[in-house]
This record gives structure tokens, sequence and C-alpha cells, in this order.
């Protein structure tokens, strides 16, 4: 291990435990001052390693946090993306540790943030933090650009980009935000799907009614709930929505093979979930199920009694939240406008139902021979002793098609995380040898451009 | 009015606001001691008004109230049934006022048990304390079997009549927990669906999973909820379970006839529960749906996130209540298995679903022509100037049948509610009218007995 990494380790692992220690949940209203001290903690921690120029810039959400250090004359500049802002930790009873009191437990860190994306912003800070140890200064110029809405899909960063090009301006975006393939198997995403994602309500009377008096006579909110959303897939596990795959690329032999390309043990998968068989689209591996083919998935559904025993009523409200992954060209706001359309044509006689936009990202595709993400691939190979693959990310960065379009520049997604460490679930956790490892692979990076 | 009626009005509605105030939800652990405390008041009104022998009697859940009055010689016997418990109170948001801070208004107590079965009961003790008041001694003996448990389907109170037949034998069992057709025009039920309920979870992975990573290649519980509970019912509304209906009486001419003669207005209903339409069965009126013909419910349903915004996931676990009404010679048991069998059959591949009963009780049919519920009808017509009809209730009290069955004595169900008083909804209530003129009704049932 680099030396200078070897020295710090306890002090950046102290460090990062309270940077997770700040609830900075981004969805949810009661945790804006929260989120806003995860800002003022970045901003704090960037000042701390030498940047300069640095600012908390305020939106209509959460705050944006920039820096700088652009004095590496005649050098590349990168600009880091990441984001300080982390999903919601429900449900808690099914944490081991408290989601927000990290716990550091055979070589990992337990935290609501750890890998997503705490854990791996902090890796670029530190990285940063020992060149200039190492050197007294960068060999490139670097900006920040770190928000706090990417759990809610990044509402106000493309404008701020937009305004603001000159400024971020750069000769590659780097962001660690994604996943190795597996452990020791590191990867550089250059396929992610888009994003879509509603809230959806069903109303029927005024009022919940007694199920004696009323059942079987007037409609009943959840029926007409779960009628609507078992006409969202067929018995093949197809999206059944008109017009759905429109923009979908045809799944070439040459696309199949590239996919399978990308090691994944279903055996193993279904013991380490303890899932009693896959399920997914018909004809499609699960690595084309979730990288490369669009998806349609109820996230929550809520409506009429939930509490001990029972209430015998019929329920007169029920929501849900959907969201899809979208590949090649499908257009969010058509795909939601379809979405719309045919939910509104499954709904049983006597309920009314709205539909309520949260997301829409495009998905994106990056070219993984361009310069700037071979040489993040020989950093890798350097620290890991192998080469990263080039996978098909199912997830979304929503900003990452943004950034591309908009700075006209590389974005290489340099991730440092695992598949199988509960993104966006209780028990979400970061290794630690990816952490110390991933500081000496920026390192390894930065030099080399 | 009966003078003493009059008299009393006002000290009598402070009484039952005290009684309204308790929180004895039956349902809820947390509200055990409220149950208890519900129990304990109804044992002192009773010996208030000069019950003897009050017992509150344990039970393996909540406890049973008993007194009686036996000293009318060579005078029939009158067992009273009620419940001093009542339903949970949310969604409480949708409340004008506290269900437990009971608010009189225009002629009307609001309340959580207001009318079901609290205020209905609460007739029974102030009609016996004003024949005491007048006579100085109760034209007919009395006994008082009041249970906690009615709104969980009374687990315990079978086994207690059971095992004491010879201590509650009777000439009638009366009860008001029934409803008058509408305003002026009362009841007496002689026909009680069944009821059935049980809940259901539905589990896939060991977690919930990133929907960017596994969503499109996983089972989604939410997903095999939905198709579950979709296939419960076909185009028209038929419960689609295999053998449901086995038991359900013809509905011939004669039958369809009699529930016809009780009248029901469409429009008003739907004007009143703001519904764009009615929804049930076809082939059959609102009235028979609900009076004659067996349904099944979807009471409640959670799964996934629920919170504000979106959380993007695959959910790992859904659950839900569903409740059944049942007729004719519907067996509560074999439906149970049937709709259990039917569900396993529909789960979607990879989701394991548990079943739970939690209520079962079987239809209940009584003679509106047995002598006690006919001078009943007397009753009603002196005090309201019109005699009461006999519908076929929707509703369901699983005692009944036990009360028939155990004590071989004719259930005479002389309700005072109104079928738009929202029981088990927000904003239950009683009409004030009617509790005065329950009280009367009482008074001269029990002196023409």
């Amino acid at each position: 291990m680099r030396e200078q990494v070897q020295l710090h380790k306890d002090k950046f692992l102290e460090e990062l435990q309270d940077f997770l220690r700040i609830p900075s949940i981004s969805s949810l209203s009661e945790h804006k001052q929260d989120v806003r001290e995860g800002a003022t903690w970045v901003a704090n921690a960037l000042e701390k390693v030498g940047m300069e120029n640095i600012e908390i810039i305020e939106t209509d959400g959460h705050p944006i946090v920039y820096a700088d250090w652009l004095h590496a004359a005649d050098q590349p500049t990168v600009l880091i993306y990441g984001h300080y802002d982390v999903q919601p930790a429900d449900p808690l009873e099914l944490w081991d540790s408290k989601p927000f009191e990290p716990d550091i437990k055979d070589g990992k860190i337990y935290a609501r943030g750890a890998t997503d994306d705490k854990g791996q912003l902090f890796i670029h800070i530190k990285a940063l933090e020992l060149l200039m140890v190492e050197r007294g200064s960068l060999p490139v110029n670097v900006k920040f650009c770190i928000e706090g809405e990417e759990e809610i899909a990044s509402p106000h960063l493309p404008l701020f980009i937009d305004k603001n090009i000159e400024q971020l301006s750069a000769d590659a975006v780097l962001i660690s935000d994604t996943s190795f393939i597996e452990k020791g198997q590191p990867a550089i995403c250059t396929v992610l799907r888009g994003a879509l994602a509603m809230e959806v309500g069903v109303k029927t009377a005024n009022t919940d009614l007694h199920s004696g008096s009323y059942g079987g006579g007037v409609p009943n909110a959840i029926h007409s709930l779960v009628h609507i959303f078992d006409s969202l897939h067929d018995q093949k596990g197809k999206v059944t929505v008109k017009g759905f795959y429109e923009g979908v690329p045809t799944v070439t032999e040459g696309l199949r093979k590239e996919v399978a390309a990308i090691p994944f043990d279903e055996e193993k998968a279904m013991q380490e979930l303890e899932l009693d068989s896959l399920y997914g689209e018909r004809g499609f591996t699960f690595q084309e199920q979730t990288g490369i083919r669009p998806t349609l998935e109820i996230n929550g559904v809520t409506g009429g009694f939930q509490g001990e025993g029972i209430k015998t009523i019929v329920p007169s409200e029920a929501s849900a939240k959907i969201s899809c992954r979208l590949v090649g060209e499908q257009d969010p706001q058509k795909v939601y406008e379809r979405i719309e359309q045919h939910m509104k044509a499954h709904k049983l006689e006597g309920s009314r139902i709205t539909v309520n936009s949260l997301i829409q990202a495009k998905p994106v595709s990056l070219n993984s021979q361009e310069p700037m993400i071979q040489k993040a691939s020989d950093a890798y190979e350097k620290v890991y002793g192998v080469r990263p693959l080039f996978p098909k990310e199912g997830g979304s960065i929503p900003i990452v098609e943004v950034f591309a379009r908009l700075l006209e520049a590389p974005v290489v997604l340099m991730g440092f995380g695992l598949p199988s460490e509960n993104l966006h679930a209780p028990n979400e956790h970061f290794h630690l040898d990816n952490f110390t490892q991933g500081i000496e692979t920026v390192c390894e990076y930065l030099e080399s451009l």
C-alpha cells in the first residue's frame, strides 16, 4: 500500500465516520437541515485539504458545493462530481446497526451512504490530501462539483451546469458512484440506464366504508390499484404499456456476447439474497435484464388498514410509487405519458387516478476507448493488478448524461463500490480495502494525466 | 317523549360521553388497558342502575362483563348483549373532531364507538335505570353479557357461553348493534352475513434491492402481491376462487323481491359518498350485493417504500389484509382454505406467501315471525309510529349465530343506528333522538313481555 495511505488510514476513517453520521436524506423534508450540514461538512473537508474558491451554492432545493485548485499550468483539468446526500434508511428494523452510527466490522464500514456515495466521494478528497502532502501541489487542475440531490434525481444541477459551463469546463469529469463487478474485479461503467419515477394515487369514495354495509357494492381503491398494476406486465415479464419499448435497441448477438463477458454467478446471487428463483423478462439473461433492457418496478404501495389485526373496511384511497429504468433512445417524458395513459385506461369503474412525475433522466452511453477512460484503466491495473471491465450498469446517474452533453467532456465512472454492498437497502456498507485502494487509484490516475 | 327520558337526557348524555372517551380499541395491543377500563366502566354503570351479581370475567383476551337482576318471578328472562370495544380510529386526519373526545353537533354525537356499539349498548343500561326509577323494579328478569372483543370477532365469547349455558339461559337475547333502514324507518335484522378475515404476506429476497442493479432481474414482492390480488375477481366482479360460492343460496325471484322491498336510493348514496359509480358483482343490485351475496374485499395493503419522494428499490416484502362476507351455508374454514390455495397458485415465481386466519364466523338467519321479535316490532311502532322492516344485514355479528345455537333462544336485533353513521370509519356518530327514542323503545319492549 502507498505509504501515506497506510499512515493516515485511521484518521481518514474517523473523518469518514463523521461524514456518515450526518443523516443527509435529500428526499425527506424533515432532513433539510441535515442535508445542509452535509454540504457544510464537504466544504470544510475540501478547505482542509487545500482546495480554493470554496462555495456553498444555494438552489431551490439542497445546496451544491463548488471548489477548485487551478495552479497546474499547462496540465489538464479534472472535474470531480459526487453527492453528499443519501437514500432514506427505512425499514430501520432490518438494520443490524443504526444507519447513522457507523459500525466497522469485518473490514467493512456499515452506514447509510457508506458506499453511495459518501465513502466513494471521500476517496477523492483524501487522494488530493495525500498528493498535496507528498508533492506540495497537485499534478493536475481540479474542480469539485458536489451535490445534495442525487438521490432525488438532481432536479437543480442541470440548470446550474448549464449556467456555469465555463466555470465547470474540464478535460474529464471524474465520478466514483458505481461498483466493481465483484471483489477484485474493477469496472468502469460505460452505459447507464435512464430513469423515470412517478407516484400514483387511486381514490373512490370520500371515506373508508364498512365492508359489512357497503362491501361488494362499491368500488374498492385497492382493487382498482392491484388491477392497474397487475396490468403493467404480461405473463412473460414484459411491460405491456403501449409504446414502452420504443427506442430500445435491438439485442444483437454482438451485444449479447458483450454483456455475457461480464461475469455473474446466478446461483451465488440467489443464495446470497435467499431467493427461490430469479424473475424477469423472458428470453433475456439476468445481465441483459438488469443492464440493457428497460424495466418497470413498483417500489412501494400503501392503502387501507395496515395495523395489527383487521379492520373490515372498503378502503377509499391507495397509492404507489413506480419507477422505470430506460435504455437506448427511450424518452423519459414519452414513456411517462404512456404509462399514465395505460393506468387511466386500466382503472376499475368508480375509481379516480392521479399521477405525478418524480424523476426523468435519459439513458447514457460512453466510449470506453476514450484516452481519459483508458488512463483510468491503467490506474486500476497498477493498484489492483487487473484491468477493469466495461459493464453496462443497470443503475442511473441522471447527471452523467448532462455533464457529457453540456461540458462536452468524457465522463470517467471510476467506481469503488461492490454490487453486494446493499446500496439503497438496509445494512449498506463499504469495503475498507476499496476505500484505501481507491485513494491510491485516484492518486495514480491524477498523476498519470 | 316519555317524561323520565326528557328529565334525565342531559345526565345520560354526559355519562355516554365519559364512556366514549375510553379508547377501548380491542385490536391494538397498546390499548389493552383502555379496553379493561371499558369493562370496568360498564360494570360500574350496571351497578349504579341496580344490577346485581356483577362480574368482570377474565378471558385470554379482553374481559366479559356479566350482571343480572332476577326478581321478576314468573316473568320471562332477557339476556342483553353488547360490546364495549371499538374499531381503531385511523386515519385520524379524516376526523373533524378527535375520535375519543366526543363532540355534540346538529343533534348527533361524534366519537369512535358512538353508534357501534357504546351508544346502543348504553340505551339498555339507561332504559333499566328509568324502569327502576318509575316502577322500583323491572318488569322482566334481565341478564347482561357484555364483551370487549366484538371488533376482533369475539374469539373468547363462544367458549364462555358454551361453559355457562345455564347462567346465561334466557327467553330472548336482545342486541342493539344494527341499524335502521334510514332515519325514521326502524329495522329488525333477521339475516346476518358471516365473516372471514386473513392477513397475507409475500416475501422474495432477504432484503430490498437497488432497482438499478437488480430491477428487471429479480422477483418483486409487490408485483407478486398485485398479481395474486387482481386474480381474486373477474371482470364481472365475481370472486374467482374455486368453490367460493359453494353453499350460497340461489337468488330466487321471491328473494329478489324481498330484498328490493327495503328502500335504497342509489343516487343519493353515490352523492353522499362522492362516488362516480357503484361497483360490484354484475347481475345483482346494490342491496343484493351487500345483503345476500358473499364478498371478498382487500381491506389494506402495504409494502416497499411509502415515504415522500421515491426510493428506487425492488421491494422484498409486501402484505395485505382481506376479508369476506359469507351467506347461506358457506363454511368459513372451507372458504379460508380455498382462498389460501388460490393465492398460493397465483403467486409469481420467486415469491413465498404466508396466510394467517384472523376471523371466522358463520352466517345466521332468524325467523321474523317469532313472538319475541314481533313484540319488538310493536315496541318500535309505539315509539316511532311505524313498524320495522326485516332487512338482510350485510354486516356480521359473529356471536349471534352462537347465541341462537347454544342458548336455543330467539335473538332480537333491535338496532338504533343509522347506516349513514360512519361506523368503522372517520367521523362515526350517533343520532341523539335515536338514543332517547331507543331508551323508550327498550322500556316499551321489556314492559310488553
